[in-house]
């Protein structure tokens, strides 16, 4: 983060930066929100937008950067572990928990048209999911790649149900794992 | 669709016009995609493309018309039947052909930000949900919305796998109803 004292425009933080950018994002998706709509929203002018990011894909990228930090984290125990129930199992519990914890985000990353583009020249999703499917060993599996290809593409759908907004994060982890369990055919430990 | 014969531009039938359009839509968002691109790809005016379709909206509605046909013909022969067992199953194997023969589109319709802003003035997707909610008979149990919520945004998915793609349409449906039965707990009959 620059930290350029004086300069730096009030109220224009990274943090709050990032906060109204996904919000912008997930209502009117990334290619119809501009810099000057995040400004705006935020109060600011958009060269205090453009002093913490050089474009819009900078900001995007820095929006989803915590993501797949964690993201890289779940695939990292995963391979720790040596069966592929016990792969599986840590798989899904890390996911859920990303997936609860970063809701927005990864309904960006799988749905947004504009960051699939965005991914495709700066950060290879498809070695990416590669990455993801040797470490659960479903690689050479095609009926075990469409169960985590349906899961990782839906698991945020239930995060927009009111009733489930409403629910503690345990409880939205609770009903995420057992739908992921049953999908991905793996027994309660 | 209109016939202005003698001023009718070549090449610029509807069905051309839809495949197209969904292409591009598939490929860079709706958002992404102006009426221009559209006609420059199919190599004539945007006069020819305003000739169909009256503005942007006009034409994604039209192109997403068919499929909406196709769900109320599934919604109806869930309706029709009375166990909760074979409602679900009716229900998954309607979707899951749905799915199988309108691939793009649904997945627009799932995926693509501009098109749930334009369903939220055109149609309400909220009630079409309910409906489909209430015709499978899992209205207030939220741990089944939430893995039919699964279901309907996860299912397009797999059918971007390479391997998936290159299977006859009998074997996509097979796999994709493998995975829904496991999802929604549905015994093979």
């Amino acid at each position: 983060m620059r930290q350029g004292a004086g300069t730096r425009p009030r109220g224009a933080g990274r943090a709050q930066l990032h906060d109204t950018a996904l919000r912008l994002f997930a209502r009117d998706g990334v290619e119809g929100t501009s810099l000057q709509t995040i400004a705006d929203e935020m109060g600011v002018t958009k060269a205090a937008v453009y002093y913490h990011y050089r474009s819009k894909d900078d900001l995007v990228l820095s929006v989803l950067a915590p993501m797949f930090e964690e993201l890289d984290a779940v695939v990292r125990k995963t391979e720790a572990h040596r069966s592929r129930p016990a792969r599986l199992e840590e798989f899904l519990t890390g996911m859920v928990t990303l997936i609860v914890d970063n809701h927005s985000r990864f309904a960006m990353l799988v749905r947004d048209p504009y960051v699939s583009r965005l991914m495709e020249s700066h950060l290879d999703l498809v070695a990416w999911f590669h990455r993801i499917v040797t470490s659960v060993g479903a690689g050479t599996d095609l009926p075990g790649r469409a169960a985590l290809l349906i899961f990782l593409s839906g698991m945020t759908a239930p995060l927009s149900d009111p009733e489930m907004v409403a629910l503690e994060p345990a409880e939205q982890r609770e009903l995420l794992l057992d739908c992921g369990r049953r999908l991905l055919q793996i027994r309660r430990r």
